[in-house]
């Protein structure tokens, strides 16, 4: 006889579209159909329980009505997709199997039937590494700083590094890497309190807080006064500009994010754009979606950097899937300290 | 016994420093001191009759009081230095001999001594070749457009390519080379005169007149219904802005000039940055100072690629030294129809 397990599953919904950037009250948490702790037979899917959800910046253009990006926006009224790390309950593919940990696209709920299992990844459960970390360090915010160190920004030892949104999940990435590699770092933020962690705990060279700045370009100057080689973007706008009037020539400028930015239509006001030829700088964006060949070298490398002390992760751990409305907005208005991760249940 | 020639010697010189764009009145004709026609011994220079001189938009840097660029300003009351093909009056030089041809940097007056030879090159005298065109196919502009396209633009058969400026010095060379790769190629300029230039004569897939257009993000996408996959930028500003939105994904802008703009700080608003990382594009300044070691290769390949009949080359020839400053403001207005030539005097 089969026993039929049924669990309730809380969820967190986008209420509707956003304009700009989203607050706690654009997401609601709702009590979800009851759902069956199986895998159907002939789905090939996984039922996994999900532990940790992960709250990343790229997740707001989902929330916008726009439909030609790189990926499509959320269904209002619909559970939010992000990545996390599950346990498998149930498989029908024979991939997977009952007890194994998953990283992957999943969605923001207890219980998940996750039919794209080919983008799952399988998780080599090892004590000496947190398993949340699988959607930091060693997931998508650590290979997108991984492949734009090494393969955008093309770093030589000696080169004057610059990265904006320093303590966040990929900046931190960055400066630490950079600083292995033999470069000058200096990262910025917007608390004193980052600020402190940057320079004391990620071990950058040194560290400003942007919003004590009334003038970007002179605070890049009075931190690289040989200029700047390599700049590492996170947020856009005019730091970017300011950048860009204190690189050195032949500089690199890796676009990785644009969080100061409301929407993708924005405007963005430069006067240093002509930098860009007087200095032969190059710009280049990039996802780290286009840099999946790594993924092994990354994981090994990544993995064995952390195991020899040589890098640490700041992570911002909230309990409960209905603090992941709040968890999320506050990446936008910069209160939470690290990666931003959602535990929502124990293994 | 030595016959002592002199000559006196008209000059063009800068009035003041320019802000902005400059106009005919920012530079006058003046009667130099009267030049001795021989090159001092022991000066290594060579003294030079100048017979064609050379407007370029990147002297307008060096007519603003800007000391920190990648070549120094002029000096207001001085003669003004630009690129020209002259002969060879008399060398103290062993590598010059009197009657060769030169081009290189001379000074827009009749005769000058030159005293940096090692930045002159000699021109091997061919009839199929007008020397002129050593200060514009086959001289600085040509080689940024060479350079640029094959080096920076990393151009494959079948790319959508757009070229701003297209019938200027550049942008008519950096068309018809697309071409010739197996690209697809449209040009805008800002005369009905250059469009059907650049169509009929300079064989561009289709050109359009950017003031005829309102809208100039909706015109590249009327153009580029597939999008673009290289933007050849001459002119900046919101031309790029309107690039940016039609880039493909992966696409490539190659920055050359911004002669939109009427200086370096110009403020330049852009609605479409954001494009950059969804479509992971690159955007990268160059110069063709950065490109010597391409110079054989270029001169070898574009001579060739002229006398087969591959390529043309449309110049604005004005005569007379005193023609040279309305012949150079109007760079800016868009007056003149290809690269800009003042011919000093005949061989």
């Amino acid at each position: 006889m089969e026993i039929d397990l049924v669990a309730e599953n809380k969820q967190i919904v986008l209420k509707s579209y956003v304009n700009g950037s989203p607050v706690e009250t654009d997401m609601e948490l709702k009590l979800g159909n009851r759902v069956k702790l199986e895998a159907p037979k002939g789905s090939k899917g996984v039922l996994v329980k999900n532990l940790y959800l992960s709250c990343d910046p790229y997740m707001r253009g989902r929330m916008q009505d726009f439909h030609a990006s790189y990926i499509p926006p959320f269904t209002p009224g619909s559970v939010i997709e992000g990545f996390g790390v599950s346990k498998v309950v149930d498989s029908d593919d024979p991939n997977f199997k009952k007890g194994e940990f998953v990283t992957g696209l999943t969605n923001w709920e207890e219980y998940t039937l996750i039919l794209k299992t080919g983008q799952l990844r399988k998780i080599q459960q090892d004590d000496a590494i947190p398993l949340s970390y699988h959607v930091g360090l060693l997931g998508m915010p650590g290979i997108t700083a991984y492949a734009g160190f090494y393969e955008v920004c093309a770093p030589k030892k000696g080169d004057y590094v610059y990265v904006s949104a320093a303590s966040g999940a990929v900046g931190q990435l960055v400066g630490q890497l950079a600083k292995l590699h033999g470069c000058y770092v200096v990262g910025s933020a917007g608390t004193s309190h980052k600020v402190h962690l940057i320079k004391n705990k990620l071990g950058f060279d040194e560290a400003f807080n942007y919003k004590e700045e009334l003038d970007l370009e002179a605070a890049l100057a009075r931190y690289f006064p040989q200029g700047i080689d390599i700049y590492f973007d996170n947020v856009g706008g005019s730091m970017l500009d300011a950048a860009l009037a204190n690189m050195r020539v032949h500089g690199r400028v890796a676009v990785c994010g644009m969080v100061s930015q409301n929407s993708r239509t924005d405007k963005q006001s430069f006067s240093h754009m002509f930098s860009v030829i007087s200095k032969r700088i190059t710009i280049k964006g990039f996802l780290q979606s286009d840099f999946t060949e790594l993924y092994p070298r990354f994981l090994e490398d990544i993995t064995g950097f952390y195991k020899q002390g040589k890098i640490v992760y700041i992570e911002n751990m909230n309990d409960g899937l209905e603090t992941a409305p709040a968890a999320f907005a506050a990446l936008f208005s910069g209160k939470n300290v690290g990666k931003q991760v959602i535990r929502v249940a124990s293994e």
